[in-house]
């Protein structure tokens, strides 16, 4: 059984491993105050070629997600999400544990747009409503989409224009800025969006999220925040020790690209076979529609996940791959679709 | 320069990192559902000889305390500790963050009793005040002190007569359990307290706390509290091949013995010199008092931390040992020690 | 200007200003703990022909949904409402401000209905996502529609099967049970749902909601949620009077039927008349949909409440009656309504 | 049996009741946007001489604590107070349920002291504690002490130096500002704190505390966080019409003055008794230590609280009189008094 059931299946890249193992027993200061961490900050930096950035580095998504917004937000101020919006769906009323509601806008292939923004804001006009103050958007999107330069240039301006902060969920941003049809560059991120991370965890890190603060007004007192929200690791010198693994010898993007590559190939061998999508992406997750024969033959030697059923005969299922998806696993299974009845 | 600040200046286990690299490219379900994690609760209920707990791991000690209290108590409900007590002073208001007042009690040797919890619970009498539900205590303490079989045995009794939780932070507990006068055994545990957690963080693990939940109050939906609280690793298996290492061929029990004798054999220096101590212990942290001189002297050579300022020439300081403390280092350490000026 | 914006124009019935005045200089008890609430008390649960139930009186609508919703559900718990509920739309985020996410469903007519219900149960079902607990509901609703007897027995019936309370806010009770086709008696609430409240703040009080507690589970400790939400009144007897007032010589009844009378004839005018309704009521809310011009001539004697604009030249408004409208105010409203241009 | 215990016994001044006999049938806007409301501020801000406040009026004192605090702080953000402090022990944890932590200094007569302040600040100094943000002061304090002008100017120049907002909680204020030491004028306040209020509940008022928000920072988007916590009163015009009739004809003034008279007058006696005082105060509450046997004597024609057992013979009590307190009872309570054996 090989599983594409996601991107954190297996452990994390050797380069860091190996650095993990080398640096084992040197002493350091904890809670990332510490030499690796100012190294890999200011290789992301460097990367973004952006210097007035805060960088932190936090565990997982779900914590990141929760102390950005909690941090931004006054109490009665609300974030808006993608009705499909990890926040919104996936980690267990979070956001509102902390406070805020999450007002929803039916995303567009997964994306959040200026219209949706700007209806839910007139919708807000006075004091017996939330105030909405932050938009959050996941690149790439909990569907495999991504957004476009031109897309999140007008986004944010909407948010400017409405005095909204953007959050960018960048769990799988590697995958986005390495797909195809991608025309985000590094150094264009800190003008797209107000904060954003770059995920480690489904990108080749154990664990670890960095987290990147461009707008001055959410900077202040930030570890504040990450302490009381649990999230200020002891050993922090994991996190730098990571994220330099990640940045040096453009590993991170190989490690994406290889990803990408990978659901690609599945991708193209479902089209080939006249599967249908349920919608096309370019990143490291594809959402094909099986009818029931096909799951089950398939489901006899790869792990995936059910999507949604769409009818009796019909279901959307997800594959995902990852810098550390096997090439002969993916040619298998290729044929193996290949080999599928229609 | 060597480092005695803190148990968590390294970074793991050798066996650890051993079993880390081996199954790095293994596939496994991620939040801990996965094989590594099961077999390490199995190896933990047996070390306990108690099969109806449930244990989870979360990644660090403060997320695990706001995690276990946020799930026990109603929203008017408060946690009784004592004013040394890691979540009333360290966690930068974690608790309070997650609605609940910590109630203080002083601290006898960094020590919660049984009088002083009667007496917040007598004087919480009606509904204009908190109600006190919880007794948070850790062992060791924030002070390096422990307790003894017959004092939990006591604070037990009473929690259950007043109709409180007995939690029991063990960030530390391997340390108290290998102490030279501890009498508390692994067996003992699941009778002395309603929940604990066993330490991995500061005993030989990158990172990692298994949580011990014996109550079976407390037990449910406790998945949830972690996940919403961000405390869901996806790569789960991360803690349980930890927690594996830790307790395969005793090398929890070995950190934690070693640790303490480092301990031991610093603070007998300091007694050989006539140097007081704050309070004596019998686990990784020290305090002794030094003069200024004393601690000019010490601190070109070593890293510790100030504990207290006395008055104007006497510094209660700690000195913190671990798994990973070097044997010269403290062999050198005692020779610096005794040629110290009284 | 005569204003038919809301039920909460006037002051009081003048049998409770009367009542307020007679007992203004008597002693009591402060915080509910008097003779006067314990009066209310008992003819409430005469009322309902239920002793078993807590009563408990709070000042206002958002402070009594606030504090049960908190009281009721643990952490990762929610709440399922109407997208029309008060609790989603009207609140400022008072329940997610007491860390709760609002789960909501398309209302049908303003109401929850058990398939609905299921639906989000069984969307809802591991722990990375918030489990619902608790279905909200008002009867009236906020679109003046109301329960029959049998739709509340199914969604209860839904509810207990599912492991869901039923709430259900009572703002405008009186005017629901006051309704020509209502067919829900006093004495069947309490098995209708877990926890309701009888609103006096929109039926003839001052201020005022007398919360009845069903279900046993939700009982435990109530005071103590209500003083710390800020919701116990010092001088508590206020309450106990006003109540008191409304439940002597069917006060209560008499105000709500008078309420729906002057709301049937508004609606009537309109019906006769050919404006088409936005739906249909029988309590004291109706919702014509006017032309542009009509509503400018309208709006010139008469203060009512846009409620949706529908197009460029169509807006459903809102007209609201109460105990204190005046029959004349009616009459001319009438005859000004039946005087529009189509 | 005559009632010592509280300041919230009976009702309302006459001229505030006469006042809401009166406008009982006027039809105005809901939520405080009524004429009533704009003209009691407009009277406030003339009794303060300073008109670049905000007035808001809330229902009580607890709501108005949590409101002011929680829309003043951060999330990490801890407020300051005395040990003795209406928020650290009556109000059921209110403060810690919006999130932030009570930080308490022990009270010198009940007061907090600009030493005390400055030693929590310089205790609290990096991430991993709460930041402490602002002074929760009381005055009258919770035993009857009040500040001087030179205290407040002191403490509130402390505060501005050490970046914290002093909060002024005047529940008591009415007593405070009538006491015969006092040295504070109406048009001081402004400038001796960043917000306050002025306590109706306690003075003459059915209800309603006037908050005072002087600090721009501290306005913004006030009334979403009254409305997010439950309290915004409906018929907020009570409010308003309460506050004109207390600031109309210095009803306000005379209020307090009568319950300090009062309270003066028992004082007296227990003195010329040579009966000791737990504190000498000078406002509407006062402090005697009873024997067991005058406590008996007193307690069967007067209810008091019993304030705290200093030992097995004594026990400090309080008599806290009001506004609607009657000369003729005092006087029978001192010819009492006078009558007790030593």
């Amino acid at each position: 059984m090989y599983s594409f059931k996601n991107d954190y299946s297996e452990g994390a890249l050797p380069a860091i491993m190996e650095l993990l193992n080398k640096s084992n027993f040197e002493q350091t200061n904890g809670y990332g105050e510490d030499y690796f961490c100012e190294e890999a900050k200011k290789k992301i930096k460097d990367r973004l070629q952006y210097k007035a950035c805060d960088v932190h580095f936090l565990v997982g998504g779900t914590q990141t997600n929760l102390t950005v917004i909690a941090s931004a937000l006054r109490p009665y101020e609300a974030v808006i999400a993608a009705d499909t919006g990890h926040i919104n769906v996936h980690e267990t009323g979070a956001i509102e544990a902390s406070g805020h509601k999450v007002l929803t806008v039916k995303g567009t292939d997964g994306k959040v747009t200026s219209e949706a923004v700007r209806k839910v804001v007139l919708d807000h006009e006075d004091e017996h409503m939330v105030k909405p103050a932050m938009v959050y958007i996941s690149n790439a999107t909990e569907i495999g989409t991504m957004y476009l330069k031109e897309e999140l240039q007008e986004l944010y301006a909407t948010c400017k224009e409405l005095g909204l902060y953007l959050f960018m969920d960048g769990a799988r941003l590697g995958s986005a800025l390495m797909a195809q049809n991608n025309n985000i560059e590094w150094e264009d991120l800190c003008s797209l969006c107000d904060v954003f991370y770059i995920g480690g965890t489904k990108n080749g890190a154990l664990f670890g999220e960095a987290l990147v603060i461009v707008n001055e007004e959410l900077k202040k007192d930030f570890r504040y925040m990450i302490k009381q929200r649990g999230g200020l690791l002891a050993k922090g010198r994991l996190l730098g020790i990571q994220f330099l693994g990640l940045f040096e010898n453009e590993n991170f993007e190989k490690a994406a690209k290889h990803a990408n590559n990978m659901a690609g190939k599945l991708q193209d061998a479902f089209i080939q076979k006249k599967i249908p999508l349920f919608i096309s992406t370019t990143t490291n997750q594809i959402f094909p529609i099986l009818t029931n024969i096909q799951m089950d033959i398939l489901s006899k030697k790869y792990a995936f996940q059910i999507w949604e059923k769409l009818d009796n005969e019909h279901t959307a299922v997800r594959f995902v791959t990852s810098w550390a998806t096997k090439e002969e696993a993916v040619e298998e299974c290729i044929q193996d679709i290949l080999r599928l009845e229609a």
